[in-house]
């Protein structure tokens, strides 16, 4: 274990890339699972039952935490790891939280790195935790096989969820906080938002747990067994390691790309020329020869998407 | 007006590049305001306040609708539009919404068009609105040579915008409904975060306003006077023309990186490799010959940062 701790801390200071290509060879046995939902809605609860569920069957269990939205990462993490605290002494659990200043690839990058590092190092079950629904934590997300959202009743997550996208990359909902009052009505929400997507393969499963109670959490964990079941049946999940592998070859190439770019940007630039010109010759040095726009123009990257809006 | 429009549309589509670099050396002339905020804080009956203190003044005045976060966006803008309706007559004043699909550059590089083709056309004042508190905002009021943030009382925002850095880009901040009885609260915890801060020069403004009633607009209009005052006696102005210049090239150069990307992503990969031999090859195609951290990964760019945290 503290052997992991050090390969991934060399891996977060932008270290890792000897490593894991010595340890690559040893990947590709843990099932990964990504936790996301807004703040307050009890994610390292849930976290800490899951492992608790995947303790009692034997596995040794990662936790990746990962706050995009925070610059103070480690602060804001130490009530999750509180939280995580009765799995402190469990020599099977390695938790850990995620700081993303030295990776090349930012905080995905660094988290693909731990999951890797965490798989080599032979955990059999990874989650992937992260705050908040927007477009950056679908990213993270799109590292596991599993997808979990969770969400809050009464706190108009909804409305988010439809808004992000996230309702195309959730593989399991988790309502939880099930004992309030409008559980049912988020439920009903999440159903009907469903019935406006035609799902090609599996159909995302709503769980309502109360996980400070351990409630629903059996039917979470068996949620979670069916659907990696219904990934290793339909061949599904070499295409979500595919995913996975691209997504992090993906984060460290742009950060090598992003790091050039901005130095040719705060070279001397003139100005007499325009901004489609200005890009042109800063291109140049990436072997493009032609303008800006000498292809036809597209969208660059489609959002992550299973399911498609019926109609559309 | 309608040859302003369809040379939006023209840019929105990707097609701006011909007609944005003739039309460059007209630009330059415009005020350029940045507008941004959680959604329901009252932005567009803000933008229209400032539209109208500025037709007042006899001013051109242009505003751009920026939604980030909505993959609707002609559809959550509607609302937005319809307060703006008085306006709708007013030869004078144009009021466009942004859609990001088609344009290289992203939603940043369809605004950054939009813009100059509004300055280029003569419109004085040019008013960037954009919902939300988060990076990707920031990033919008970069084209803005002042950014205003404005907030709502009892809303818990004064934590969001302490997270998202948002403290370090405001120019002006506006706690609009200021009738709300925690609005002197919400000022207070302004004023002691930024009491936390060293500013180089200027020091943000906040202006009370209840923007409906048309409250507080003219201290409003007053603060953004004095902003362009100041940039423009300090020669910051043309850091920020200069600022807004970069950006644009970078969204465009951006844009071009990150498709070649997906192309080289979406071929065949092999995947006996592990993902930074992966990467270092798909980064040849770029004219890099090493591996992918071949220098001292750093932060690659550090978000935009006028004033520094004192003791840090």
């Amino acid at each position: 274990m503290r052997a992991l701790a050090r390969a991934i801390s060399q891996a977060e200071a932008g270290h890792g890339a000897e490593l894991i290509r010595r340890l690559f060879d040893r990947t590709g046995n843990a099932i990964t699972i990504g936790l996301t939902g807004p703040p307050g809605v009890g994610k390292s609860t849930l976290s800490s039952a899951l492992v608790r569920a995947a303790r009692s069957l034997g596995k040794r269990v990662g936790v990746v935490s990962v706050d995009p939205s925070s610059p103070f990462s480690h602060g804001a993490l130490l009530g999750d790891r509180i939280r995580l605290t009765e799995h402190f002494t469990d020599r099977d659990v390695f938790i850990r939280s995620m700081a993303s200043r030295g990776h090349l690839g930012g905080l995905a990058g660094a988290t693909a790195d731990a999951v890797l590092l965490m798989d080599a190092f032979g955990m059999d079950v990874i989650i992937i935790e992260t705050v908040g629904v927007g477009q950056s934590e679908i990213e993270i997300a799109e590292l596991a096989q599993t997808t979990i959202v969770a969400l809050q009743p009464g706190s108009g997550d909804s409305i988010q969820v439809l808004k992000a996208g996230i309702l195309e990359v959730a593989d399991i909902f988790v309502i939880n906080k099930a004992d309030h009052p409008m559980a049912n009505q988020l439920k009903r929400e999440i159903r009907s938002m469903m019935a406006m997507l035609e799902f090609g393969g599996w159909v995302p499963e709503v769980v309502m747990t109360q996980a400070l109670l351990g409630e629903g959490i059996e039917e979470l964990w068996n949620a979670i067994q069916k659907h990696v079941a219904y990934l290793r049946e339909t061949g599904e999940m070499n295409v979500k390691r595919s995913q996975a592998f691209r997504h992090q070859v993906r984060q460290l190439a742009r950060g090598r790309l992003e790091r050039r770019l901005e130095e040719e940007l705060s070279a001397e630039m003139s100005e007499d020329i325009d901004p489609y010109e200005a890009a042109a010759r800063v291109l140049r040095v990436f072997g493009f020869d032609g303008g800006v726009a000498e292809t036809e123009p597209e969208q660059i990257r489609p959002a992550p998407q299973r399911a498609t809006v019926k109609g559309l």
